[in-house]
């Protein structure tokens, strides 16, 4: 039995690129990944699944055709499946995703931002 | 569309009972709970699914059987499904639980601690 717990400011602590997620769990076929905000992410939307993002420190917005989000410390948001979103961040941000295994951090879109998928830190 | 964020601390400002899980998001047929241990809770499992315990204040502890876990705040731990375990807190903890739609906190269980399910805040 794994009985080591996951301390996410440890997580937060190995990497310094931005837009690039690292699975730090899995639960059934959903994975939790730690990713860095700065600066702007690009549109998209994925089709198929809902999108969490529970800020860990800093804070952050979304973009949406129809409106702003903003997250703060402590908060979370969920992105309906299918909607177009832009997230951002003033200053760095420290993110905690949760999505189904295999979500591609830019949707269909693609780009310089695109990340490799299942990454494990 | 939603564009209202979820506060993880005010949802823990508006309820006091312990072992008693209040919805505050839905994710696909995923939910996000919150939850205050103190005590013990109650040997249990879940057959068909791994269940996600994220720390936001305090610190608990989760008793398996032939282990032990100790989550401070800023750590999660996955319970693997079909793992027994007994969650448990000296002092109050205030805890993000992420599971499928439709779990029960006692599993098969039941007992005093059994709470109502899905019940949203």
């Amino acid at each position: 039995m794994q009985t080591s717990t996951i301390n996410l400011a440890e997580k937060f602590g190995k990497f310094t690129e931005h837009w690039s997620p690292r699975v730090v769990a899995e639960m059934n076929d959903y994975q939790f990944k730690v990713v860095k905000f700065k600066g702007d992410f690009v549109w998209h939307d994925h089709k198929d699944t809902d999108e969490v993002f529970l800020v860990v420190k800093g804070s952050m917005g979304i973009e949406l055709r129809d409106g702003m989000v903003h997250l703060s410390e402590g908060e979370m948001y969920v992105v309906p499946k299918g909607v177009e979103h832009k997230p951002f961040a003033e200053s760095e941000c420290h993110v905690l995703l949760i999505e189904p295994r295999g979500i591609v951090n830019t949707g269909d879109e693609g780009g310089e931002l695109k990340a490799e998928n299942d990454i494990w830190i």
